[in-house]
């Protein structure tokens, strides 16, 4: 029995199972491709059951057909890791002992059988690229669900406040690091915002909006939540064996080579794409990011102007109703064009051709930071440092969305900008914040949550009922079910289920953490209740990712990570960017929005820049010292690293050197010397030597030698008493 | 014979030569302390002669005794380094083969003896620390010039141009890593400052002082030069088999531990200093810093203060003679302050009490670099940031000075301050950077290379004179060469010389460049033509420090490092400081330093401060794109530790898998399969089996029938015309 097996029970041992699709393919080719697929499967040693799926296709289950197979696949990826420099210790050789001292996970076993499916074949593997090329037909490859696993976790989350280290090694053990690296980052994000939610309420309740001491104390959490974090990557990529992993690329499959190079070193053919040339692909990032930038603003700004207007000029009727109309289009408009954006930027990164995995998924994070920045600080930004500061100034201009309003307005006087005297909107800004920091989450839970919940039950009503009139219609098609054997009927039904689910891919989830670490962190300063609204926000997060990965997704392959990622950048340039907006933002609403002199008008240029200049470089100065601090502190990965090091460099000096490292010469034991005899024997020395460094070396042949002429030296040379001529 | 043994010629195989001085010992102590000396040298296998040496010294020659004891020395050194991941690949058991393959050099080999004699017993050294507790009398430790190779050395250096790698190598091969990368560090520099030097000169023709297109390249280059460094620095690394090397800590003889613990990990009792301790420790650099800023700034804030009242108030007799008082009251103080304030911030650093050789000396050049900017920049930036703008503001106040010319004075309206119409001398500023990039170089030459000649020569003189009148006087203290055999007379003559001599210390010569670099990056905007005088300069620099250390210095030990260490960051601060100073130099003083509108008082605040943050984030974003690009660029150094990389892992995997790594299974070759036999088998094994595991897994017995069985599923499935239906 292998090392894992019970884990996998109620799955009746099945590791991985492939949906082959065949809805678009001729039965003859079908047929074809289907035996290729399974004689490739076959070939690298998986045991292989097929049962019929839902929507013509085949459910192919798949096993590692021999423990001997299984182990050998753990020792080759235990030693590259060995060499690559993720394990310390080189593993043992025989396989048994190393898997006996350092057991199987469910995350390894499944990671290695993925490898096994996806990997080239001459690297060993079977090489199915599921929807790539020659697998066209392969429509995805998925482990199953360990149902009483989920259960279990469900309940044990949902009654307790604060996760333990041991939950998040739980959620690796099964789901792998990338996805237990999530919950461990959402986990600590959720702990540190204890800090500022306590902070945040006193300053609300005793310092108001806008304080100086709130934005330093959050600049201040912010740094030390970011190192922290860098850190706590760290231990914990020690603590699960995987730092260092991704140095190990994987290449992307999608990669189209230029050109073959032999390599220098290596001798072996290479596929190069010149990097000069992906250099240029990238530039071309820049038009994106001014195209999108303008796409968004404008209409960020657009409906951002006619709200104001809406709302602030407009006096006829429909006022409330058509106040609303902005934000409508807002929420019809941005989502459309993010998900337009979102493709584009993906198929720029296609064709940028990156060469593996970790760079591909690194280039697209940091697009998808930028057009999420924009999305979501764009109005909040305008808002901030164009309509107050300048609101008095833009006013007037507003005239343009008259059009809007005029269908309703009664006379003209109701459309007119006021020339002079007016007034910005002070609580504007703040209820902007509250929208994005509450309202925007609780939507946002639901858009992830429950629509896809509804979604779902609706698929499944309407299969059903398409199903029952397909039935009706004639006997052609029967359901999936029909052929079921009763004692697989309930577990092939579930993998069906399983089968129609989407993929789980967590950087979606850690995006929307690192947007919301940029709300706090940029604009908490406008409404310090901020905090507060994102702990209770996370909480709930925490546990509904955690069902929303047990029930509405497909297991995860358990991939490897030994961080979360470029993410990690992403927060650190908020909380700079955070240092300038709340250094900004104090200074120029310090006065409920009306500046420091009461007028807006009143804000003195050189003391916003001096005021940012000081704060910037303070957060600077802070950063390094913090990262100072965190770097001369101890840490269980740490610890846990030095004694791996120790114990293998212990190993190897022992093995090297054995007991008898150093053994000191005999002292020679020769007659007593007098200088007669040392004189006597340089001069035999000289004639019996030929070399002048030999006869150099051969005056004093013992240390006992040197010492007594030495001594003779000393006591020729040294005044009588050297103490008192000194 | 040794490997290197021919190499050493003309130093009768000497490795190290050990000064042993008496002179405040008595007789009987001093033969015991130079007994047990030579007892420690012996236990670890050196060969000892003793000479005398001058003014009541010893010379004690040593050389490692057996060609496998240095052997066994170099084994176990590699092996480390191994451990500690310097070198990729396991060194051979076969030490002799080690050898072969990866010849010893002559500082690697002085290396290995210098760690015989110097490290503790318990790591199987002598434990010999000059200086220290029992080896108090031990003055000084130092190996022997080649003589032949200085020459050629100086010789080839003097008529070539540019050094080429293989030069540094030699300089690495003779005197190890940590000078070498000293000169490596300085011709990169050198190289680089063909750029500026021709841009600058260029500029200084056309666009005047002060231009911003200047500084804009000047910002541009600095940012290129530091980048590239550090690729540089990482590539020498691997080219020199050192990197990493830092990694291996050295533990500081002078550490006192407060405590002794038991590892948790090692189980090894390790001496602990407490790090909150020590942080408490290092505070005192606050107001270190804060004193010693005040000092120097107060002595160079009054002496510029005096020489502006003398110069542009005073209008007495003596002005000509009086105008230099304060440049020879700085010339004077600044020193002798510096000094005193060098040897607190060494004592500071003693008391912060750091475990390893490495942490003391990173602490260490911190402080100096701080007390360097303080002495080296502050004036210019008094000048630049405080006369000019606030002159005419701060002048009418500098009657407080009246006292320095006040006994020359004639009346008091020679001393009066003019109350308006002050205006500001604009080519102060220029004249100031002029002396600190041309006229303090050469001071600074000569300070450095000939003060100390002419010192050594006079001191000779001297030592000569006294010599001579004690002979004359009485026959006591005969003269250390009247023993010598006739052969050994020259050699030894050599060695005493070499004894007197002072000992190098690379980081100073690190230090000056840095300086330089600050100037130019800082300052030069002021005056275009600096990077053409450091040119200049930095050429003669090279050779004359080749010299220095060829004639002037006893040859360093070659110690080992894998960078200039935290010079590199000095580098960085002055490049990113640069994008501040330049944007403020260039906006301050654009019309001749006379602002943007023709007089100081119309500066803008808030433009200046635009400026600023405008030309510090450019910088920054430039910064970020140049590592990335260089990042992503392949270097000589890189192949290489790719290619032993592989090397490594191909063994590693060869001897692990050997050729049968993946066997295929054999195609089962069962007879026809038909759906019914399919069928009756099923049924068949839920009969022999018992779990429904075990028959789900029997349902199909090869990959064929799973094969076939899909076939007939598609084959009923799938719609007759499938691509039509859809």
């Amino acid at each position: 029995m292998g090392p894992s097996v019970n884990a996998l029970h109620g799955n009746f041992d099945v590791d991985y199972v492939i949906t082959y699709r065949f809805h678009d393919t001729d039965k003859a080719e079908a047929s074809a491709d289907f035996k290729k697929l399974v004689q490739a499967l076959a070939s690298v040693g998986l045991a292989i059951e097929v049962r019929n799926g839902e929507n013509l296709a085949l459910l192919v289950f798949v096993k590692v057909a021999s423990d001997e197979r299984l182990n050998n696949a753990v020792y080759r990826s235990r030693v590259k890791d060995w060499l690559y420099g993720v394990r310390a210790a080189q593993p043992d050789r025989e396989t048994r002992n190393s898997l006996t001292s350092q057991p199987l996970t469910q995350a390894e076993r499944l990671r290695l059988v993925h490898h096994m499916i996806t990997s080239p074949r001459e690297e060993g593997g079977a090489g199915i690229t599921p929807g790539h090329g020659q697998w066209k037909s392969v429509e995805s490859l998925f482990p199953l669900h360990d149902h009483a696993f989920n259960k279990e976790w469900i309940m044990k989350w949902s009654t307790t406040s604060f996760l333990k280290i041991e939950d998040l090694d739980d959620i690796r053990n099964r789901f792998g690091e990338k996805v237990a690296y999530y919950f461990a980052f959402t986990q600590s994000y959720f702990a540190f915002l204890l800090f500022p939610a306590a902070f945040g309420f006193s300053s609300w309740l005793l310092l108001g909006h806008f304080s100086a001491i709130y934005a330093i104390a959050v600049g201040l959490w912010a740094v030390t939540f970011v190192e922290y974090w860098k850190r706590q990557e760290l231990d914990l990529a020690v603590r699960w064996g995987v730092k260092g992993v991704s140095a190990i690329h994987e290449k992307r499959r999608e990669f189209q080579h230029e050109q073959e190079a032999k390599d220098p070193i290596t001798g072996e053919t290479v596929q190069v794409f010149p990097a000069t040339k992906r250099l240029g692909r990238q530039l071309l990032q820049l038009p994106f990011a001014i195209i999108a930038t303008l796409a968004l603003g404008t209409i960020i700004a657009t409906c951002f102007g006619i709200e104001i207007f809406l709302s602030e000029v407009y006096s006829g009727p429909f006022k409330s109703v058509l106040v609303f109309v902005p934000t409508i289009l807002l929420t019809l408009l941005v989502p459309t064009i993010t998900t337009f954006l979102t493709e584009f930027a993906t198929r720029l990164n296609d064709y940028e051709n990156w060469e593996t995995t970790e760079a591909y998924d690194a280039a697209l994070t940091q697009k998808i930071f930028v057009l999420n920045f924009i999305t979501s600080y764009l109005g909040v930004f305008l808002t901030a440092f164009v309509y107050v500061p300048f609101g008095s100034l833009l006013v007037p201009y507003l005239d343009i969305f008259q059009l809007t309003a005029r269908p309703f307005a009664e006379n003209e006087k109701q459309l007119a900008t006021p020339k002079f005297g007016f007034e910005i909107n002070s609580s504007r800004l703040r209820n902007q914040v509250i929208y994005c920091t509450v309202t925007a989450q609780i939507v946002g839970f639901a858009m992830e949550n429950i629509v896809p919940y509804v979604k779902r039950r609706g698929f499944h009503k309407y299969q059903e009922m398409k199903a029952d009139r397909a039935a009706k219609k004639k006997g052609a098609n029967p359901s999936a079910a029909a052929d079921d054997s009763p004692e697989e009927a309930e577990f092939l039904a579930r993998v069906r289920n399983e089968a129609e689910l989407p993929v789980y891919d967590a950087s979606d989830d850690l995006r929307e953490m690192v947007v919301q670490f940029g709300y706090l962190v940029l604009f908490s300063v406008v409404w310090p209740l901020t905090p507060v609204s994102f702990l209770i926000n996370n909480w709930i997060e925490l546990r509904s990712d955690a069902a929303k990965i047990c029930f509405e997704m497909q297991r995860p392959t358990p991939f490897r990570a030994d961080s979360i990622g470029p993410w990690i950048d992403s927060l650190g340039f908020l909380a700079w960017m955070g240092s300038i907006t709340g250094a900004a933002l104090v200074y120029l609403f310090s006065n409920d929005g009306l500046g420091p002199d009461g007028t807006p008008a009143n804000i003195k240029g050189w003391a916003l820049l001096l005021t940012i200049f000081f704060s910037e470089h303070i957060y600077l100065v802070v950063r390094l010292c913090v990262r100072t601090a965190i770097s001369k502190m101890d840490s269980p990965g740490m610890q846990k690293e030095r004694a791996e090091r120790f114990i293998v460099r212990k190993r190897y000096f022992e093995e090297s050197f054995g007991e008898s490292a150093i053994e000191l010469p005999p002292p020679t034991d020769r007659e007593k010397i007098t200088r007669a005899t040392l004189e006597e024997e340089a001069r035999q020395s000289t004639l019996r030597t030929s070399s002048v460094e030999d006869r150099f070396w051969a005056r004093q042949r013992s240390w006992e030698e040197s010492a007594q002429i030495g001594a003779g030296l000393i006591e020729k040379m040294a005044p009588v008493e050297s103490k008192k001529q000194q």
